[in-house]
């Protein structure tokens, strides 16, 4: 096996991706120092707000000194919550720094590069670039105008349903496809759903994984619809549920006992602004860099029809309904001719025992 | 590498998958004559009424007394078209005969390996049986009860439909898929369409394949509707194409101009016996093993209503039309629990670019 710059920054992203879930909205960074070909430090930002990847990865190496480290995204040189990377690299004499990507932040782009460089220490950007950019596709979306990343989720059937005509769902899809689904709730920060899907599922919206960190609850509740003792209100004891409501609404005896009793957070829209964009668009401004949509039908043929996703899984179940009353996962198109369907690009098929998953970006 | 029974049992198997849509409704068989670990011949059942695949090698083979001869098939101790087998085996001083399965026909079962044993030749039978039986199922479920095996096919978008609202359908799946399809157009013995996919689509139903072995092209003509200018009635020089219809139509003006100046082939039922089933019994018995069906809707919904299938692939595009009036691939339930869908068994993925293709069987 050839060590090369390509395996350390390879394990370096590798390590960064245990930060998924923990560290938004900061990018997954992770950091490995070498010296003769051995690892002295390896490391990844690890919780928001706390130490970066190179300062864990340096912690961890003794006698540093002309060593090469090895960072997936380019080092901070500005002081944030924490002092500026780059000061501890050149304080610690590194002979040598390779970089995955730059930082798109236009508080740091370039300018680590430059104060490293400018300490005589060597620069090489760009090793496993595509790798490193798909890693934080989440966080280069986001930092650029505050729009959440949106990926979709759904389990349907082989003849396109999520749901029978009476609305029961449990379960279209495998154990091992709705594991999947687990990951994808710790990974991104926020999990949206349409009225109907919490009014007819009363679903938890939460995360089973060990370890988890369970996304905000977000969905729209617009006339405060919702019973008090759904699980998205009643269990609201992290108070990481979020409701998109009327601005009308703002104040009304509900959302004082919402708002007051159980912890909901809200988002408010006038009337008029109440379309998926605007909503995505508020709720990236409230500080969520990432949202999971999770249906229904309503709000995935919304999504198609505005072009709103950036990526998406559909897990696909060998089960037929063949029932014309059965809930499709998007309706309310007339496509007459097959150029004009919607045609999922970068297709990747990830397989489920009898499940498979299609997994496509925009 | 050890060359073991396994091994040249499975270069039988191989070769014998050559003779595919060329030998039925014969079983696909293969065999390999080995002698101090070295290939003496090899060959397969190649054409109907041909020689068979021991006869094939042996004949290969130079001075195979003492060798060992891998067969996928029980040989025949009968005459049929051509001399029993076994008696060629013995006549060759062949020492051990390795044997992947028996052979289900009643006239033989059995019998091949008494009369080898009695000859004093080693006989061992098991050898890959499973991979045996599969390559054979068409002619192990065909000889039971002159059944034919049914195939479905269907090529779908992501919400399970096979045409836009004005029935348009070229082309949901990609060129890779639509590529395998012809693979089983020379497959399968026939192939299958409803009425109205004749009528809406105009469809050749031959097989596009280099050394192809075009399948009978089978449809339901009740009435005698289809216009004689469409492919399957226009373009039957092969004289391989079948309608089913009903009794009365017999000797009716058009059935007269079909019969005698396009050389369609009549398979006839009365008016109350106009069951998939019935009619599929009826194909088989005109000697056809194995039907390839390619739809509709109401065809591919009858076949699941009754459970006629043995195996099938879906072909799954990354499109999606989002039309309630779209055509879906299967129609007419109504399901209302998860539990009561239909469920395909024994699912397999294979991929074709960004198609994925969904293999089952009963």
């Amino acid at each position: 096996m050839d060590f090369n710059d390509s395996y350390y920054m390879n394990l370096a992203l590798t390590e960064a991706r245990k930060g998924e879930g923990k560290v938004n909205p900061n990018p997954l960074v992770g950091a490995v120092v070498v010296k003769n070909n051995k690892i002295l430090g390896i490391g990844y930002h690890e919780v928001y707000g706390s130490h970066h990847a190179e300062v864990n990865a340096l912690n961890m190496s003794k006698n540093s000194e002309g060593a090469t480290i090895y960072v997936t995204l380019e080092p901070c040189s500005h002081q944030g919550k924490t002092p500026p990377c780059v000061d501890r690299i050149i304080q610690e004499k590194i002979k040598k720094c390779v970089i995955g990507t730059l930082d798109p932040n236009p508080l740091v782009s370039g300018n680590g590069v430059k104060k490293l460089q400018e300490a005589g220490i060597e620069v090489i950007v760009g090793i496993l670039e595509e790798e490193a950019l798909k890693l934080n596709e989440v966080f280069f979306k986001y930092i650029k105008n505050k729009n959440p990343y949106i990926f979709l989720k759904c389990g349907i059937t082989l003849d396109g349903k999520i749901a029978t005509r009476d609305f029961s769902s449990k379960w279209i899809t495998n154990s091992l496809a709705r594991e999947k689904v687990q990951y994808y709730r710790n990974k991104f920060m926020g999990i949206f759903v349409g009225t109907n899907t919490v009014l007819k599922d009363n679903p938890s919206l939460t995360c089973t994984l060990e370890n988890k960190r369970d996304p905000f609850r977000i969905t729209i509740d617009k006339n405060l619809e919702i019973p008090i003792d759904y699980k998205i209100i009643a269990n609201n004891f992290d108070e990481k549920t979020i409701f998109i409501i009327e601005n009308s609404k703002i104040n009304s005896e509900k959302y004082n006992l919402l708002k007051n009793k159980y912890k909901i957070k809200f988002i408010s829209l006038d009337e008029k602004d109440f379309s998926l964009e605007k909503i995505f668009k508020k709720v990236g401004e409230f500080g969520i860099d990432s949202i999971l949509v999770e249906g229904g039908s309503s709000i995935i043929s919304q999504i198609f029809e505005n072009n709103l996703y950036d990526s998406g899984e559909f897990f696909i179940a060998p089960k037929i309904l063949g029932d014309e009353k059965s809930i499709p996962f998007i309706n309310g198109f007339s496509k007459s001719k097959i150029d004009e369907a919607f045609k999922l690009n970068n297709v990747k098929f990830n397989l489920y025992g009898d499940n498979i998953g299609l997994e496509f970006s925009k």
